[in-house]
Order: C-alpha cells, then sequence, then structure tokens
C-alpha cells in the first residue's frame, strides 16, 4: 500500500480560522469583524452561540481566507491582541493547512481505527495519523500497511505506570496533539487525562449515560431496548462522563443478542467517533464545562 | 366535529389472528399451520421468533383469512384445544374486526392525546377510544370536540387511593382493555398496574433508561446529550423500568435549552406512543419477562 | 375548543432581525455588526454562507435584541440606508413580534392542516393562521372548531379563474402574507404564482424530483422503491420543480401497498411542511434562484 | 496482512435454508413445515409474503437446523420433490456453512471495495470474495494486501467486446456467483446481463429513479435537493432501473458543493452495497418481476 500523503491541501495555504470564547457582551462581534476586515481577510464562514445573550458565554468560530497567512500569522496575532485583551477573550489562531496530529489507541477491535485511517487517505479526515498505540499486537499489521508507527504497549496491574510513562514518551516524539481511543479498552490515570484534558476523544458503545461502564452491549440486550448508540466524548478522570461530542443510534430488535449488538453497533461507533475527530481537527468543538459546542457542517 | 365512527372496518370481517407462546420445541408451525389448513384458513402474514432453538421460548402471531370467521369463532377455539395442550400452548383467538378499547390517561399536555384521537379517526390506529381521563379539566375540550367521554379525576394526596378506585369504575364502565398513558403526570398504584400488567402503555420521555424519572428534559441538558428520545413501554410496580416497545430519538444540538427539548420531544413522544399502541391493539407485541417481541410491519 | 390566542409572545417584543443578501465583497459583516452594536443591539444569533467567497453571493441573517424596537424600527430602517447602498443590499427588518399571517390551502386530507393548526397552538409556529380555504366543504368543520375563518372556493374546469379571483380576495381581505398548500389538490395559475413568489409553499407526497407530477404513490410502488419522501418547496409556474426547502423520508418495504404508502407518507408530509412553514416565517429560509439557503435551528 | 480465513463458520454446518415462491394456494405453510418436522429439522427463522392472499404470489425463506445436513442434503431434495411438485414450487435448498463467491468490479473509488472487503474479515458478510475485477490499475494495491487476487482488464470503445469475455473467464476461473459493482463504471452488456440475472448488483449514487444516468450529484446541486441518497439495484438491460434492494439517504444543506456531496454519499453508497450484497448472500432478496422481497433482518 502507497503511504499516506503528509503534506496539506495546497487549496487551504491561505486559509485560517479563528476560535474565541470570552464572556458575552455587545460589541464583539463588530470588533473582530473589524479587525478581519482591515487585514484584508474574507470572512468564509462564521458561527457563533451565546449561552444567554445577557451575561453568558460567548462562542465563535471563523473560517477566513488571507494571502499569505503563512508569514503574517505572527504578526496577525500581535495585531490582535488589543482586541483580545478588550473583551478578555479564550483564543487561538490556527492555519488550516496545519494539520493536527493523531495517536490511536486501539486494543483488538480495528472497525475505528480502520475508519480513520480510510477517512484519512480519502481526504475526508484533514489530519494525519502519527502512532498507532496498543495493548496487543494484533493490530500491528494494519498500521504496517498503511504506513504509520506501531507502539506495542503490553499492560498489566503491575506495570500501569510504566506503560502510561511509554505512552506519553511516544506522544511527545510522535508530535501528537490528539489521542483517540478507538476501542481501547484500558483505564487512562487521572494524571493523563488531566494533562491531556479536550485533547483525549474516547468512542463509547453506549448512548451515554446509558448503560456506562463495562459490557454495554449485555445491559442493553437485558433490558431489551429497541436502539443501541454510541457516544464520542471528550475523556476525563470521571469514566463515561466528559463532555459528549456526538451521538448516534441504530434500531435493534428482539432478534438481535448481545453479539448481534456488537456487530450493529460497529457502524455506529466508527462513523460517530469518525464525526467527532473530523471536527475537532477543524477546531469546530469549543468546550464549555461539560458540554460542547459543535459547529459542524 | 361529527362523532367518531365506533364500527369496525367491514373489510376486516373475516380477518382473525391467532397468537402463540410456549416452550420451543420441534413440530409446533406444523401442527398449528396444518390446523389453519384444514379449518379452511388463508395465512396472509406469519411472524415466529426462537429466543432460541433448542430450549428457549417460541412466539409466534399468525393473520389469517376465514369465511364466517365471527359465527365460527367459539368452535374454532373447541377444534384447536388438542393441539393447544399437546403443545401447552398460552394463546388467544382475536377477530381483527373486534376492536380494542383505549382509555387515555392524561394530564396538561396535549399533544399525545390529539395524536391518538387524530390517528383514531384517519383509520391509522384500528382501536376506539373509550374515555379521557385526566387529573386535570383543562383538556376537557378536546375529548368533547372529538365526541369521547371525559372524565376529571382530580387527585391530591389525600385522595390518591379514592381517586384510583374511580378511575377503575370509569375502565369498568367504558369496557376499557387498555389504559394510554399520554403524558399523564401521576404514578399508578402497584395494585392498579398488576391487575392491569401488559395492559397499560406509557409514554416516557426519555431514551431509557437514560433519564429515568423526574425532569428528563433538565436531565439530558445538564449531561449535553447530542439526541433525546422517547419510550413506550409496558408499566409495570417499578417505575420506568417496564418492558420497552418502542423507541425513537431525535438530533438537538448546543443551542438547545430545556424549553426546546421540550418541543423538540413532543414529536417523538406523539409518533413513538402511536406507534406502540398501534402495535399493541394489533396484537404485534408479545411480552418474554421484562423484554417485548415487536412483529411490527 | 378555545379560540387561537392572537396576540404575539411578550418575550419576542425587543427581538429584530435583520436579512439580507447582496454581491460578495469584504467588508460586509464588519460594516452590518458595527451598526448594530453601535444602536446598542445585541446579536443572539448571527447566521451567514457565501456561494463562493470571491464573486459569489452572500446571504445573512441576524437576530438581535435591542430595547424598544417597536418604536425604534422605522429610524433604524432610516440609519441603516448609507450601508445598505453601499453594498447595495436586498434586505429586510422585521420585528419578531410581528407575526406573519398564513392562508391555508386544502383539499379532502386533513393531517397536515392539523398538524399546523396544532403546532401554531402549541406555539411551535410562530405565526397567525387567518384563513382556510378550500375547494371543498369537508374540512370545514375542522377551521370552525379551531376558530379560524373557513371559505368554500369550489373549483370547476370552466370556474377556475373567477375561483382563484375569489381566493385572491381572501388573502387580501385576510391580510395573508404567505399561502400554505397543506394537500391542496388544484395547480394555481402562473399569474398567482408569479404575484405571490416566495410566498406560496406547497408539501409534494414525494421526494422530489422523483415521482413528479400525479399519483407519486402509485409511481413509488410501481418502480419499488425502499424509501418513500415527502418535499416543501416554494410554488413557481413549473409544476413540482420550485426550490426546495426540506425534505424528509422514510422507510417501506414489500409489504406496503399505494395505501399503506399513503398512511405512512401522512406523516412525513405533515412534518416536513410544518418545518419548511415555521423556518419561512422566521425568515429563515433564503432563495438563491432555483434552490434555497436555510439558516434552521 | 493475514490472508482472508477461507473455511465456513462451523456453528453453520448443520444450518439451511429453502426459499421458495409460488402462486399462492391454501396449504402451503402446512405442507413445507410438516415436511421439515417429518425430516427432524427445526425451524429457526421463517419468513413468508403473499403479493395477494387470494391469486397473488407467495415467497417464503426458512432457516433452519437439520443434524447431518450436508450429507443427507441430496435426500432432502429428492424427498421433497412432491411437495414441490404438488405447489409447482421454484425453490432452492442451501447450507448456510456454504458460502457465496463474489467477484467485485472496480474503477478508481476504494470506499466500496474496503467495506466489503472489511465487513468480510470481520464477519459481517458471509461470503467469499474471489476476485477484484478493475478497468484500471489503481486499487490493484487493496487487493493485493487483502489477499484477494486482482485482475486488470482495461477497456475502450474498441476493446468492449472482447474485454467483457475477459471478465466472464475470470468469473467462470474464480467460481463466483454474484458480480458486485463497486463503483464501477462502465456499462455491462445486455448478453452480460441477462445471462447473470438476479446475480448483479450495483450501487447507484443517487435516490432512484432520481439522477438516473450521469454526474448524479450534479444533478442533485443544481436541483438543490436537502437529502442525497444512494442505491443498491440488481443490474438488468434498462439502466439504473433493475429492482432496488435497499436505498439510504443523508442529509446535505446549501453549503455543501458538488464534492461535499460525492464526500458525504461514500458513507451511504458503502453501507447501502454491504447491505444488499449481505442479504443477497443470504438469500434474503427474492426478485419479484421489477421488485424484491427483501426477509432483512
Amino acid at each position: 500500500m502507497p503511504p499516506l500523503p503528509t503534506t496539506g491541501d495546497e487549496s487551504l495555504r491561505d486559509r485560517g480560522r479563528l476560535v474565541v470564547q470570552c464572556a458575552d457582551r455587545p460589541g464583539i462581534v463588530a470588533a473582530i469583524s473589524r479587525f478581519l476586515f482591515e487585514q484584508g481577510a474574507n470572512i468564509i464562514q462564521s458561527d457563533q452561540h451565546s449561552t444567554d445573550p445577557s451575561g453568558g458565554r460567548f462562542f465563535l468560530r471563523i473560517e477566513f481566507a488571507l494571502d499569505g497567512l503563512d508569514e503574517r500569522l505572527t504578526g496577525l496575532q500581535d495585531d490582535f491582541a488589543p482586541v483580545a485583551d478588550q473583551f478578555a477573550l479564550t483564543h487561538h489562531w490556527v492555519t488550516a493547512a496545519e494539520r493536527r496530529k493523531l495517536a490511536i489507541f486501539v486494543s483488538l477491535e480495528d472497525h475505528c481505527l480502520l475508519e480513520l485511517l480510510w477517512q484519512r487517505r480519502s481526504g475526508d479526515l484533514q489530519a494525519d495519523i502519527v502512532a498507532v498505540i496498543s495493548n496487543h499486537a494484533d493490530l500491528g499489521y494494519i498500521a504496517r500497511d498503511w504506513g504509520v508507527p506501531f507502539h506495542h504497549v503490553p499492560i498489566t496491574a503491575a506495570t500501569r505506570d510504566e506503560a502510561e510513562g511509554r505512552q506519553q514518551e511516544i506522544l511527545a516524539e510522535s508530535g501528537a496533539d490528539l489521542a483517540v481511543l478507538a476501542r481501547y479498552m484500558q483505564i487512562l490515570s487521572p494524571e493523563f487525562t488531566t494533562a491531556w484534558r479536550g485533547r483525549v476523544i474516547n468512542i463509547h458503545h453506549s448512548f451515554l449515560p446509558a448503560f456506562a461502564g463495562a459490557r454495554p452491549f449485555h445491559q442493553a440486550h437485558a433490558r431489551g431496548v429497541k436502539l443501541i448508540g454510541a457516544t464520542a466524548h471528550y475523556v476525563t478522570a470521571d469514566l463515561d462522563a466528559g463532555p459528549i461530542i456526538e451521538q448516534d443510534v441504530r434500531r435493534v430488535d428482539h432478534r438481535d443478542d448481545p453479539a448481534d449488538l456488537r456487530r450493529i453497533s460497529r457502524q455506529t461507533e466508527r462513523a460517530v467517533l469518525a464525526r467527532a475527530v473530523a471536527w475537532h481537527v477543524q477546531d469546530r468543538v469549543l468546550i464549555d464545562g461539560n458540554k460542547t459546542i459543535v459547529f459542524a457542517g
């Protein structure tokens, strides 16, 4: 198989994004859009959300075109400082051409990993996959076939801390800025999830908060539900309780045993995880406490 | 508004259904289909399910046409006794023309009530609505407009037993054989739900088992879910935990506050409840412990 | 039944919307957001779309809060004139409290009419229904029950022009600004649809462009499709070919004959039409040639 | 990558299916279920359909368990002959363990091919993939990685007949009994489709009959539809007009250009095709003129 392309899309060279959140007050949009206009930027897409127009929080994502963005990015950030200060903005600028780097954690199931690799090659996922990390050796051949470094990091109760240290090294060496738990069946330590807050996405194979924890298919089968779901969420120290990014469901019926639910669920899991990751790497997901604002589409 | 029609559909006069459950063993279908053939019945639809071909339970629903069914029903049941005995069947015969009688319980929200009335008039719901019972007087005008007797039975903590006694009288007098809780915000006593086991359908405004109990929209909003659901289930003494008949969901996003969720959910609630009731009155729902087998379609 | 409320929602008194389209060029958002800020308006929601950032068309819908909007609307429009001129904007300002007035056209099927009436009473549809017009008398009782004037305007080949004249009178007298064809089985003249361009919404009972024209259920059944749809669109002189506002589908299978398709389709038709009308009356639908931009949600 | 497993699932060794169609008349189910009972077979699943209980066609699919089925299959067929004759049945017996053999035709797009390969390895698709045939060499590496023979058969206007002859040889040599056109952009000759009637499945990238023919994404974009679909159908001499097996749709909006539609559609295409193929190889699809009966689930 040919190696995955690693250079970005040329058409994105002059594209940038500004992502903002702050306390809501009048004049923010006027100030920011004026700034962009004066810089010569052309707004391509703009999404905003106020949790409450009087006294709530304000969220904004702007996608713009600006000639020579690459060279001008530092200057742009400097020039923007007064606006940012005036409204006490939490914000960041990114160039669309600068691709995020994903490390994918897997155990034994391959469907989510394959989906991300395929979407990355097809261009649907605008990011690079720099490492596949697993506590098992089984899926190594997939990573190798697709030209992605594979790291087998076995984990036992006794070696948990050491293994996590090794994972952190791999993340650092590969330059990963997002960890995707693609049916990874180990629990990360609170130290890990705190250090990587907002940068670890997990796919849980149920419609959370229903059937959190272990063996959701057996739980769902026992309860006799008529739909089964999957949930992509940011990982926090509180298991299966982090901010939800995306969910979807599929119909099941009385003929489906837990093995059928597993088979059916795979389709939902890979689709939901791929959408969540795609939105994240395009800066479409903003975290608001334990919820997300998703400027999808 | 013209009164609702109360006579059945003439085209159903010679249609019947046989619904069976029993321990699974070979020969059941052969014996039953031979019996129907010898009686001159023509099978129109047949659905079956085995929880496990060796040692599980067997469920069967057959819809058939038989000339002069009305007059022959008693004889048919007598003739079938040896087959029923041989396989220790739990079963019942019904004529499709014999319409079930529904009592609808409501509180203040009208959407599920209106949906059932409309589907009953359009013919989508093949059943009669013989009573509307409410702990509030507000929706009385709707029942009256549609020509259905309305019974206002106020409930306070002090009068709960007495009120339930009055409800039972109304059910008995109206001849109701199914109670539909169409956003009825009171809890029925265990005595009621036990006596009416398998004959009380509730619509819960969440995707159970998520957000059972009170204020599911606030729970859903607080958790930041991306889909909200509704669940129709048989009512048991265990609140919100009875056998699920049908569920569905709808997409929501960060812009939706609890009031929006309520508005969006109404569409799901009325559709899910109407499907569950329509399936029940056509004997398409078989109860298997705390689950249902639904021979939909 | 109590008459429908006719006053607007108090909470909307200070809410307004500005809807804009023009040739795209830099600075539009900056100019408009600055104008709103200087007027003291607080932006609540803002959606925009460019068909092509260089040389395409630009579409914008802003929802804002402004104290005393009612009294200030005229002044606002005057003050905005220079901005409008500078960018050659096609635009309009509306107060959210100012409710659109709908005339609903029906023939014999009641499901779309009932849905609109119910959504209007529940508050989901923020508009007034000022007339129901039908070529049959059959559904008059529904309009009367809900307290809406009913106009029976029979149509024959010989009286078509005269009947349309009568319809136009009713529209004028009732002050209607949107005509909704809610399963109205007559064709409007090109004169009518031209005069009311962008202000007549029809629901077609197929997934257009499939099965345009007559008897779509029979066409769909003959083709053996596995989903049937419904399409809400603006009516133009070109039958079933106007700009599509909304579509949805529902699953069917080999057991469904054309009568079943009709029954199943009703659910889609009423939902699709109600969404399209709700979006229209909130100025969420912008027409771009033979397409629509829908700022839903 | 490890080669795909080629042996069947042991648990299916004693499983068989009987698929029947005939003119409907009373007694068919009784005769067939009695025959199976007398042979000692245990019915696991049974689905039937009558186009019209009086005078229509009857379709039946029974899945059963029978000890030693492999050895007994020929005897079973012989013993069944009188029943088959009595009701003039068109029918076939298959053992579930006997896997169908697929030849997959592709051109340049890989998503449908990858989906089938992945579902085949995961066990969701219970069939063997014996050949990948393409008019381009580009996707050869995928077939090779997954251990499936790849055949590059270039086609020009001048070599069409010869190329088709080569394709037929490959089909014969590989023992394929189903040809899957997985985004294969060439048209098969009427001779081919006639000879392989009911054994060629195509995926069309629109919701047929809308946008049949070339460039459906451009057609859909020009018409401004709000959903785009995909259709899996049996191929006949009449282009894009063969019996539909499965369809699905996905929501799009005004922001999506034809390239976006292509990207979004891929998800629908691969899912719809995979479902259709999975149903076919499990004998769940029965052809009735230009329609299908699908005993899914």
